[in-house]
Formats: C-alpha cells, sequence, structure tokens
C-alpha cells in the first residue's frame, strides 16, 4: 500500500495552493547550500512532502527547469523514501489534441525530453529519455482526468527541432521538469505519475508567455484539486491498483 | 592552497586518458542507484578524484547532457568536498573565432545555458544561467591554452535559437554539460574552471556529429595533456593565484 508520496513541484505559485489546502507545514533538512524548500503532513493515510524548487536569489524566479528538477527529486527521494513521486505543475496543450485552458491531465505513457537532439546512433535514443510512468488509467477515469504522453524542455518556446520531437512521441503535455524527474525516479526506481494543468495552448496565436501569465492562478487552482482528488483515491491503495 | 580537485567528466572516451595518465584509482561509494564512476589518487601534492558521469544500460552509451552533470557535481562534492571543481571534456568550436581542431580552451567568464529560452522578464536571464568561473588568465598563458566563452545546451546541434544565445553571449566553445556543472558550484560556493578539447568546428560544413566522432580520440588525447599540466601548475597555488 502505498503510504509516503512525494509531490516535486518547480514554482511557489504552483505549490502555494497544494500546500494550503492539504495543510502542510514547512520542514527543515534541506542539505546546505539547496535552494529546495520543503512541506510535509498526514493527509488521511498518506504521509505527504511537497517539495519546491526555491529560487534564484540574483532574478528572484522560480528554479524552473530540468536542472533543478533532477536534483530536486534525488535529494528529496533520499530524505523522505517516496512510495510514490507525483511531478506536479502546470503545461502546455493543444487543441488539436482535445486540450482546454485548465484542463489537468495525468501522465499515460513514458517521460520524454524533447530537447536533447544528439545526432548520434543510441545517444539519440538516450537523449530522449523515454522513463515509464504507473500506469494510471483506472484513477484517471475514477477521477474524469485526462492523460496524455508528457513531453520535457528547458524553454518555453517550441521551435521547429523540438517541434518534431514532440509529434514524433505523440506529446499530449509540454512542460519543463517531468523527465527530469523521471530520469531520477527510474534510476532509483521509485514509481512516478505526472499531474499538470494546462495553462496555455501550444496551437493558439496567443504567445506561451503571454498565456500562461493570465491562466496561471486558474490552472495552479485546478491543479490543487487535482492534486487533492488523486492523493484521496490514492490513500489505501497500492501503485498497481491505480491501472 | 587547492588541496583536493574533483574533475567532472561526461564521457568514459574523455575520462579514461586521465585517469591512466594520472595513474587513478577506482573507488566505491557512489549513492545507490547513482550511475556516477569515481577514481581517485595523488597527484604530486593534490588529491584528485575523476567522476564520469556513467552509462545509460538501455542503450549503453554515456550519460551526456546536463541533467547527469548537475546531479553527478552535487554527490561528487558532497563525497570529495574539492577546493576546486573543473568540468572537463570535448566541446564545438568556432573557426571563425579562432579554434582549431584539437584546441584547448579554459573558461574565461560566466558558464552559460544556450538552451534555456524562457520569454518572460527575469526567467529570461534566470534561464541564460551564467554561473561563475575562476578566473584563469595566468595559468592559460603559461600553458599556452586558449580561454573563452564556454556555452552549454542538452543537444549535440544549434539551431536558430540557441545560436542567438550564444552569439549574444560571445561564446566561443559550445558543449553540454559546463553550465550545469557552474550551477552546482555556485550554489555550493565552489570554484570552478571548465577545461574543453575542440572536436568540431562548429561554422564548417561538415556535420558536427561526423567531425566529433572522426576527432573524439585526438582531442581526449590533447584533453587529458591539458588536464595533466593544468594540475601540474595548480599544485601548490591558491585559487587567486590562477588569475
Amino acid at each position: 500500500m502505498i503510504g509516503t508520496v512525494l509531490v516535486v513541484v518547480a514554482m511557489r505559485a504552483e505549490a502555494q495552493p497544494i500546500v494550503d489546502r492539504l495543510g502542510l507545514e514547512p520542514v527543515d533538512g534541506v542539505p546546505a547550500g539547496l535552494p529546495f524548500a520543503w512541506h510535509a503532513g498526514s493527509v488521511g493515510g498518506l504521509q505527504v512532502a511537497v517539495t519546491t524548487n526555491g529560487i534564484d536569489p540574483r532574478h528572484g524566479v522560480d528554479n524552473i527547469a530540468t536542472q533543478p528538477a533532477a536534483l530536486n527529486t534525488y535529494v528529496s527521494i533520499d530524505r523522505w523514501a517516496p512510495d510514490l513521486v507525483l511531478t506536479a505543475g502546470t503545461a502546455g496543450g493543444w487543441a488539436a489534441r482535445g486540450a482546454d485552458i485548465g484542463d489537468v491531465y495525468l501522465s499515460g505513457g513514458d517521460l520524454v525530453f524533447h530537447d536533447r537532439r544528439i545526432g548520434i546512433p543510441a545517444f539519440d535514443e538516450y537523449g530522449h529519455g523515454r522513463y515509464p510512468t504507473v500506469d494510471a488509467a483506472g484513477l484517471a477515469a475514477r477521477l474524469a482526468l485526462k492523460t496524455g504522453v508528457v513531453t520535457t524542455s528547458n524553454s518555453l518556446d517550441d521551435p521547429e527541432p523540438d517541434r518534431s520531437i514532440m509529434r514524433a512521441h505523440g506529446a499530449d503535455v509540454k512542460e519543463m521538469e517531468a523527465a527530469a524527474v523521471g530520469w531520477v525516479t527510474w534510476l532509483l526506481g521509485v514509481p512516478v505519475m505526472a499531474v499538470k494543468a494546462i495553462t496555455d495552448l501550444v496551437d493558439h496565436h496567443t504567445e506561451t508567455a503571454e498565456q500562461f501569465q493570465a491562466n496561471l492562478a486558474m490552472a495552479t487552482d485546478r491543479l490543487s484539486d487535482a492534486v487533492t482528488a488523486v492523493l484521496s483515491d490514492i490513500d489505501g491503495r497500492t501503485v498497481a491498483e491505480l491501472a
């Protein structure tokens, strides 16, 4: 049975509604020098820890993108020994693939990097990552959430070489951390699932950054609803029972 | 005075000539689940540890790119407590900026990400990284090595949006790990320097991958010469004395 769940979140604005809703408290002990922040507590029968990537003090912004996500996932798994990791946050979707602003997706299929283009045989496949996720089809059906392929890069934009990798993997959700979280969970043998709320439509004529900023508050509210519902559904089940 | 030097290397082919030349021995103790490999020993008056990113068992290739570099740098600094980190490896250069195949560059100026394009104010600057390096102008002059701006991405290619970031930062050396190493050394307050041997010319008509494979053995040989010379010069000096 799932006992401890670690929720890895990049931005404070994404994490705060989750922390508030679940009534989690700050926990010290992040290794010296690292910018991450932990909140934890009991949620029903679960122990839940939320880790955020912290801020860059030079620019006052959250440590988004994949390098902080990878390192945070490692040190937080080391501390919390979770039975399941959720990589939770906001993301882009495609109207042409059925996404609406505010939709929440659970990962269906592998976590893919769409910006690691290494044109040497075997390195090309390595670059795409393809780290496995939990089969959460049953969970998604119970909560009426969508499922889709989540792909990751270090950028908010989508130039053609990245777009072609997204198309090749059937991307439904485009964000900036999940595959890095997935690399570390794969290394350490911890089951992982993405929970991503759509802030912007990649195939909409409005700039991604503009949509992101306009829809962030609404999407993070939906995200906290979904994470709360996911935790409630998970409580008392095994990972295999999420399928 | 510099006592311990950690050399972070992505590929076995880059690390092996250094390990052989310095007579380093394998050292156990990499945290469970992580693919990294340590070799260490005494080199003159220095303690030197070389860490490599290990391989992806699914594809049989080295764990190149930035996520392994960040995590490896963290766990290896945690183990070795170095006074100086070298991010060493092969890289691309530009004939138009004076590079030849086989040249070895030391970092001059900040370590920059050229593939984290985040078009939101403050996040854009965060994305580029710009993590400080050691001033090694004196060291470079004594060893007749070039110095230049090193920029990093997760890809071997250079599409236009990345190229424009490289131009804006005056990139001399293009590779796949240094800025991720630099993020972690900056967080932990450890001085860092890049040592990069040129395998390919970005502005040459031959494909990067083809040049890389043709020149890898020669460039890694030059890299091991340079790392050996750098360590010999560093021995008995402080970091400030490298300027």
